[in-house]
């Protein structure tokens, strides 16, 4: 963790009955990662009296899990600036009890910031309730004006650095979190790494190359990531762009990998996939898809590659974590790992062995980077 | 064509500087089939003079091309019911002329269709201008409403019937075209099909199955055409369920194949390409893909088989087409022809050579639907 406190707005993360599930994505994430918001506590009452870190990772980090809004604001010892609604329901729409919630938190003069497809700031409730408290409602997921999205332009062309998708083989399966700790991990070892986030929570997150792809329509998508793409080039002068996958290509409805394959044309692709996960977490109908397939389909789908997989824990012990990852290596002949419990060094160890250029920009600089670049 | 006149409401086509080109796709689709108007005729000065049918594919079918609304109006003998707005420009926005045209349509009583992203209900202008004249502006490609839309279900499972989904090499080749033909020649050989249609074209047509997916978020676009194709197969009872592609799976931005062969899972797909078309019509700095890269990609995509190649003969005389429809069908082994200008029973050949089950089906019916079974 980094000692230096944020000197940012501070925020409560509400995620009741969800914090630490699927569908508590966005709330998982904060809680990992945020470079906007201090975020002081998560509410979830199934999980109250837990620390956050502990409960999702294994390690604490001071963030406490509490029962409701009342001791959340207790907590703090005054009313944060921002309640952010860290719930999302698969059909994108909030509930009676959620709203009430969210409305008791306008009411006390918390400002909203709404990560669902449900646009809060258009609820006449919502929008008269800001308005007596003065306080503001932001929907991260309202798409811009047509006029000021792009289109597919070709202009991928031009940026001469190599990108690396980071796919998977279901939704919520942690793409973003390995993402972001590729990108951490580069940096740490003096490669000039940037991301390009493409779902709402690392928008949230505070990621400043990034567009929430689900809000848009098909048409832009593509061009939207070819141009957050481009910008991070121009903007950062990085020697690698790592960009956050969505859904699966393999998936029935979450398809927009597709268009972050086509908009950003990587070199390489990292799979992240949960050996022991049955079923499709929002489509229980639907087996998951082999390794072997989804790759065989990322390869056939795009000019690309992929370098290395990613393994997501769920349900095994460190033995069988090992297992998998050897299992991975064998059968498929890239590099395996971890993120979350194995050195981060292998997560470069993997972008290096593809690109080994990288690692020879890196040596030839005086002096290399500490913190990701658009954080300087 | 029908020799009994149709009933419904009159229209004007407004398609100034596009018409027959790949921008004027809804007038050119609306020229050829519709089956919710009465298109009296097409505003282009560029073409004035022409006949619609003539110009299009060669065959007059009385619809003239006319050079302004005034002459329009003029040949109508009174202002007919409704102004469609049938240029397509890549950015789905008007230009100031293109306004100045349908606000003077409005003024003089028309109702306005428009299948542009431009949602010119919100417009105050025309909103303004809309209430002063008492007419309706109809925007085919707004969503409805988030809570009413459908995710993936895999209730297509308890479709039996086969799916054929019309792909494609390119946006704007003829897909609608050929998809609507397939179902007229296998209906005219007693073989029960019906059309789900996935644009905003084919819903202006008057479809009764089908959603404008270029007007979703990503997220619903599987689920949605899953849905069409339920509903269609619920409604009609069909032998065969025709799903009209989107964009090409190759393509760099129209992507919505990728949804359309989740959502609609086709035991069989028909290809149309452009022998003759170099680059993207929308993008021409993207060369067009192969017919053999195209197969290959949307049978490693998802579980389903070419069974067909349709031509579009754009730049090619008559001798050239028979020359490339040879050359198709011996390079990929499958039937090829040009719906426009071949017996359309090659199609129905096509189908039945992959699918020999419809044709017994037929065979075995006392009486055959002599009409497309949505028009019943």
């Amino acid at each position: 963790m980094n000692a230096q406190l944020p000197t940012g707005s501070t925020a409560i993360v509400y995620c009741e009955g969800q914090f630490g599930a699927q569908d508590g994505k966005t709330a998982n994430g904060l809680v990992r990662h945020s470079e906007k918001y201090e975020i002081l506590s998560v509410i979830d009452s199934r999980r109250a009296g837990a620390d956050a870190g502990e409960f999702l990772d294994g390690a604490a980090n001071g963030i406490p899990v509490l029962t409701d809004l009342a001791s959340a604001i207790a907590h703090a010892g005054r009313v944060p600036d921002y309640l952010i609604c860290g719930v999302a329901p698969a059909d994108g729409l909030l509930s009676q009890p959620q709203r009430v919630v969210l409305l008791d938190g306008i009411a006390r003069g918390m400002h909203i910031i709404n990560g669902l497809h449900e646009f809060l700031s258009d609820d006449v409730e919502f929008e008269a309730a800001a308005l007596l408290s003065g306080v503001t409602i932001t929907d991260i997921r309202r798409p811009r004006e047509k006029k000021d999205l792009h289109l597919f332009s070709g202009r991928i062309e031009a940026v001469t650095c190599p990108r690396i998708a980071v796919l998977g083989t279901d939704g919520a399966i942690g793409k973003r979190t390995t993402a972001t700790l590729v990108v951490q991990a580069l940096v740490a070892r003096g490669i000039r790494a940037v991301m390009v986030g493409t779902g709402q929570t690392t928008i949230i997150q505070g990621g400043r190359y990034g567009v929430a792809l689900d809000a848009l329509v098909p048409q832009f998508c593509s061009g939207e990531v070819e141009n957050q793409v481009v910008a991070a080039f121009d903007g950062e002068d990085p020697d690698v762009i790592i960009v956050e996958g969505q859904g699966a290509l393999s998936h029935p409805a979450y398809l927009t990998s597709a268009h972050i394959l086509r908009g950003s044309r990587p070199a390489g692709v990292i799979v992240q996939h949960a050996p022991r996960r049955r079923v499709l977490g929002d489509f229980p109908m639907v087996a998951m898809p082999t390794l072997e397939s989804e790759i065989a389909l990322i390869e056939a789908f795009a000019a690309t590659k992929v370098i290395g997989v990613t393994v997501n824990h769920e349900g095994m012990s460190d033995v069988e974590i090992d297992d998998a990852i050897d299992d991975i290596e064998l059968a498929h002949g890239v590099p395996a790992t971890d993120p979350l419990t194995r050195p981060l060094d292998r997560l470069v160890d993997m972008v290096v062995q593809s690109f080994p250029d990288l690692a020879v920009r890196a040596a030839a600089r005086p002096t290399a980077p500490t913190r990701p670049l658009h954080l300087r």
